[in-house]
């Protein structure tokens, strides 16, 4: 394989390329792999030589603390392709200052902005035949970093692996959202890692989400861990609530993950005139709203799901429906992002990041 | 290499062995690995052959969900030989038994009892030879399982893979152990997996811990994470407190590990005619004790750390020191139970199993 550089980033390419065999009308979240990735090492207490590499396996020792130990942090964001076949980011450094922040709670080294930015921008040139322009489809960017340095003794790693791979995918979610509010299992605790991209976070949720959808529900919205009366967030999106005309969402905290959707959703509803609220939200509150008629929706919001509608609630033992109305904020902010992400309306805010 | 069979083991020898480099008098804890390892592989829903390979790399795609979403779990036991060099395992069941309750808590397969079992004790007598002997050395058994099955899509994965390595180790803690009481971080949350050996759980203890190392002390011992006003356990270790001439230790719970060692003290001391308390204890019970000069022991109990007195411990800016004794309940408990796992004294509880 002919080995080229550009700039700092040694690049090897693929010999042959997978793409002609990815149905791009039919994709589905997340399974399909481009033919290359970025790759990182932290070693002797430094990055290595960020790597451009065919898209391959990862041979680590069985003594690996990626194994015990759960020093595992990832990153979830998007490349978007306009008409012009131009290609786009959205916010990229606030998920590289993210993955940062998760990476210190769990005792892992911060990879310099410049090495992350470079790497996936010369990444995404390099593929960028790979991103989907179908309706509710694009390139999906996971970076992820984990401890390879060895030894069975519970302490941090001294060597770690970052690497950036990409999956072009469509929709997260296939057809209705309902979602059941957890009264007994809870995804993190007060001074915990809720608040990072920490893989123990989501293999937590694994076993309530199951139990939810064999009631009929596809996500869990968690609850506090204390009293279970105050709604957090679902397993991959923060939620928003439409009382009456105003748009709540719960506060960030130590135990809720600061979502680049959310913070992007409350600016635009700033922007578009509609009233915002952050503030804690009860689940009794959910429940009064709903019996009397003022909750007018409930959504989702995350890079990977974008803007998902919820069509209903479950909370012991009971179903709560949403209404069924024409013009929801939900879809109006859903398109106003998806614009700007897109490049089809204009970006007042700075957010979409041309790569080329 | 030649491939045998062992039952329904399928077995093949390393070509060579390791074991002529190693210095048995001079261990340190889990960084030098046997010559073999077990492995099962979960696949098409169910577990596969299970096999004993020579300790090798493990080969993964990118997209494996042990990278992403913390589908990880591990066990901690150890194996022991007598002076005859007959080979025991000390309440290994139980071990089994942790595994699958973490492994259920994490949306992972059980294993069968006589997968795990036979794999284990033939793994040991191919590497009884790795066992040392020397005072407070020993095999160190882990069990570990994990996600190997793809996909960027926060589920559980659809296949997993076993494995258990030995590693000869020397005592966990080298010197003196103190300890702080944490007031801000925490380790699990009510309704989450703090009762399981989850990955996720020690990486989540690292930042902190490093911090309490900065203030001079090794471990934490965490707080409940809604008042920080009840201990719970520390990072590798339950605790144990002796105020006057009662043993203390706090019940276990769902944010607690139900430690093999933990219930083996409780029922030892029982048996010695000390006086047992299993009560929640508050840090400010542990506080004016020490003040009072009541609190008379505090020590660690774990698989990997035995019974490790602690000398001193921290909270809010102040350290408290124990007082030295001459015949203190650890050191009682700490013999008493390493001679029933080296077949030095009679075992009335049935805990022992010889292996061969
Ligand atoms: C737990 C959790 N909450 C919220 C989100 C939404 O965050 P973002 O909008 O940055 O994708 C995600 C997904 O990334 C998530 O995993
Ligand atoms: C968090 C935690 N608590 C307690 C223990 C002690 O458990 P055991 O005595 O079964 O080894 C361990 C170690 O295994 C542990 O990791």
């Amino acid at each position: 394989m002919a080995i080229t550089y550009s700039e700092e980033i040694q690049v090897e390419r693929a010999k042959t390329t997978k793409i002609n065999s990815v149905d791009f009308n039919n994709l589905a979240f997340g399974k399909i792999f481009s033919d290359h990735m970025f790759v990182c090492d932290f070693e002797d207490g430094k990055w290595q030589t960020p790597k451009i590499l065919p898209y391959q396996p990862i041979t680590l020792q069985p003594s690996s603390k990626i194994f015990h130990y759960g020093q595992s942090i990832f990153e979830g964001m998007k490349a978007y392709k306009d008409e012009n076949g131009s290609v786009f980011l959205f916010r990229p450094i606030d998920n590289c200052k993210r993955l940062n922040i998760s990476a210190k709670r769990l005792a892992m080294p911060e990879i310099p902005e410049d090495y992350f930015m470079n790497g996936l921008k010369e990444l995404l040139k390099i593929e960028k035949d790979w991103i989907p322009t179908s309706e509710g489809s694009a390139l999906y960017i996971r970076p992820f970093m984990f401890a390879t340095g060895e030894g069975f003794h519970a302490s941090p790693a001294d060597s770690y692996k970052l690497v950036i791979a990409f999956a072009p995918s469509g929709p997260y979610f296939s057809g209705d959202v309902k979602v059941l509010i957890e009264e007994k299992y809870s995804r993190s605790a007060n001074g915990g890692v809720g608040f990072a991209k920490a893989g123990g976070n989501y293999a937590g949720q694994f076993y309530p989400t199951q139990l939810a959808k064999e009631k009929g529900y596809q996500q869990v919205i968690w609850t506090d861990d204390n009293t279970h009366e105050y709604i957090e967030e679902a397993g991959a999106m923060n939620i928003f609530v439409r009382i009456n005309d105003t748009l709540l969402t719960v506060p960030t905290s130590d135990r809720i993950l600061d979502g680049i959707t959310r913070k992007s959703i409350l600016k635009i509803a700033e922007d578009e005139g509609i009233k915002t609220e952050v503030r804690k939200i009860k689940v009794s509150e959910l429940i009064e709203a709903s019996e009397n008629g003022s909750l007018k929706e409930l959504f989702g919001a995350g890079t990977a799901a974008v803007v998902s509608p919820i069509s209903g609630f479950g909370f012991k033992g009971k179903n709560y429906d949403l209404p069924k109305l024409e013009d929801t904020f939900g879809a109006r902010l859903k398109k106003r992002i998806t614009d700007i992400q897109t490049n089809k309306a204009e970006d007042p805010f700075g957010w979409r990041i041309k790569v080329c």
